[in-house]
């Protein structure tokens, strides 16, 4: 049995392994589906066997992601969270094994399952003693985990912190074993990646940070995740790019909280925030009307921008019962924008929102064509100092692309 | 020009006109449509042909509420809020007139085609000197406000105080002088009729008095009124009955700040509460799943039951992100109770709930069957101490009634 001195061999490996993450993934932000939120920990196949963490859950969702268009329209991760494993690691050789009665096979014919889809499957490990739901941790064994990950094809490794006593040490060795075996692992990192609370993590470690609270099934929630960023962007703005990205948490498009406006909301919010799009609902059931939001190509498009800018808060103000707020994301060809208007007011009637493109720090003097990506209607030409006049329903989002004029 | 010297006269008609409101009216709490929360106090028909508080929006609203079914369902209200008004009287008698501009043929047309629709007309009025939206004010006028709105044949006066001497004596008085055209007139008050807070106002004066604050398109504030209702209703549980009734305001289903769960919960609670139901959205343009919820017969038999009891909060228990609430509404024929439990857990996964219907202080030895509103879905037969197992949904609820097995 392959144990691993963790607490001796960190500082040692800290100082050898100070090269970049390079493992070529996540040029744009990843997307895919991740079993967290919705799902939770909720291991009772005999009350649930429909929803418990299992391969048969697994493997329904890997079908509706192809046969639903999600594969299609850029979902290719299949990600499942904590509470896979088995409560023990297998006795003869130390490694993980997934929980025997939910994953009667093992994991390996359900990963192989999932690529036979063409999709990527991602598992959740923690480099602490146990995972935060109390399944086996990695803190011991970090070396051999990764070559079992590998062994077993997978794709993205969710890695949090729980039970750690060297979490952002753990995490980067973590890191480099996994870069050692091969293989390229997506690395998708909990907010204990970055303890200090600067969002600026990830470069050399981490394809994808969580920069804030967990995400929850309602739209107080939503748009406490949306205010941090307005709030605290020029913090961590500049360390989003290709290979790494700052997380927002998953997608609940297709839950129970949220309107369908607030829907809307979230997909573009995180869109312009070049956020990862990690759904989270279940795909067997989700009304026709979430499914189109999520499927939305031109919203997609922004948020795969090859650029890879994070946006920008360009300005708020209150309104009666809220805020109106303007939020740009540069996209390429160069001169191209995202340029989005957010209503948080509450109040029932339309509320009236007058803006030009100045106001989004956009000089183009011949002027942009805008197209709105979830009506597809138009505006413009519109010149700088033009007004564009908005009547935006409670809770809604306006979200359009700019294109400059020649 | 009749003015009416309200500071002299109302001390000596508030001993004269001790008499009870006799109206013969809201035998159950009223049901219709008002103005007020989707199209507020929108005048400019220029910019907003289609939604400007005018002639054509109330009739075809009125259209609406009998081809959608609504009237049948038991919604015959049609309540314009303020802002219906001319800024000025009537030079030459002082009486109130409808904008010339939005109502171009005055209010009596557009009321007679609401009656050949088979509704009733609700006009707003205000005991001050100007409405809280600054058209004029009852208060000089009261007797002959109160006559204008016999003659035009209005059905239901809601009355605010924005800007009044006398709120509480102003709603005593305009209610006389309504009582005394010998026309019914549903009185419907704000919560400016209840100034002191006891929540005990009504059955002498109003037929609805609005309890707690105005609702917003917001899950939030609803659930907010829901947890006032259930704070506070000991204080003015026994108020309600036939004929007067607490008003926890307005119907947003339908509009676009609450999920679909959120509305099904804003509609069973306000049958519990007993609530009038008044939608304030548009039903030009609402989703057949939100419809479904405001015509549902079941919901709406727990509104309208005869004997007119105000439900009552039984428990309620935190939970991980929410709280656990049971409620129960006693229904006809005697024995037989509407039963609520609202999950207000915004977390992903299922909220699982244990409870009898003894926790309800339901005692029938031989047992209840339980219909859930919502799913038709049928529970037991329960006895007392029988376990009621259920799997909520994020923010949810179960509303169901219970009949006495013989």
């Amino acid at each position: 049995m392959m144990m691993f001195p963790v607490a001796v061999i960190y500082s040692v490996l800290i100082n050898y392994f100070t090269v970049a993450l390079d493992n070529g993934l996540a040029r744009t932000p990843p997307m895919g589906w991740m079993s967290w939120e919705r799902f939770r920990c909720f291991t009772d196949c005999e009350a649930e066997p429909d929803n418990c963490i299992s391969a048969k859950l697994l493997m329904q969702m890997a079908d509706q992601m192809v046969d639903g268009g999600y594969l299609d329209a850029g979902y290719e991760y299949l990600a499942v969270d904590d509470c896979w494993m088995s409560p023990q690691r297998n006795s003869s050789d130390g490694r993980l094994m997934a929980d025997p009665l939910r994953f009667p096979g093992g994991m390996k014919p359900v990963i192989d399952y999932i690529h036979s889809k063409g999709l990527k499957i991602g598992l959740y490990g923690d480099v602490g003693s146990k995972t935060c739901q109390g399944y086996p941790g990695n803190e011991f064994y970090i070396p051999l985990d990764a070559e079992t990950y590998a062994s077993w094809g997978v794709d993205m490794l969710k890695i949090d912190c729980c039970y750690a006593s060297h979490s952002v040490e753990g995490i980067e060795v973590m890191g480099f074993f996994l870069n050692k075996t091969g293989r390229p692992f997506l690395y998708v990192c909990c907010s204990c990646a970055n303890p200090q609370g600067t969002y600026t993590p990830g470069a050399n470690t981490c394809n994808t940070v969580r920069s804030y609270m967990d995400v929850q099934d309602s739209w107080e929630n939503v748009y406490q995740i949306i205010s941090f960023y307005g709030n605290k962007t020029e913090e961590f703005i500049d360390s989003a790019g290709p290979g790494h990205w700052h997380d927002a948490d998953m997608l609940v498009v297709g839950d129970y909280g949220l309107s369908l406006n607030q829907q809307k909301i979230q997909m573009g919010m995180w869109a312009l925030f070049a956020s990862p799009l990690f759904m989270s609902v279940d795909l067997r059931d989700i009304d026709n009307k979430s499914k189109k939001i999520l499927l939305n190509k031109e919203v997609i498009a922004i948020s795969q921008d090859p650029l890879g800018i994070q946006g920008r808060r360009m300005f708020k103000y209150p309104v009666r019962q809220g805020n109106v707020e303007g939020w740009l994301r540069p996209l390429s060809p160069a001169g191209t924008y995202a340029v989005g208007i957010l209503n948080s007011n509450n109040f029932g009637w339309l509320q009236y929102v007058n803006k030009t493109l100045s106001d989004f720090g956009l000089t183009h003097q011949k002027g942009y064509d805008l197209t709105e990506v979830f009506t597809g209607k138009k505006y413009g030409p519109l010149k700088p100092l033009d007004e564009l006049i908005l009547k935006m329903e409670p809770t809604s989002l306006f979200l359009a692309v700019a294109v400059p004029l020649s």
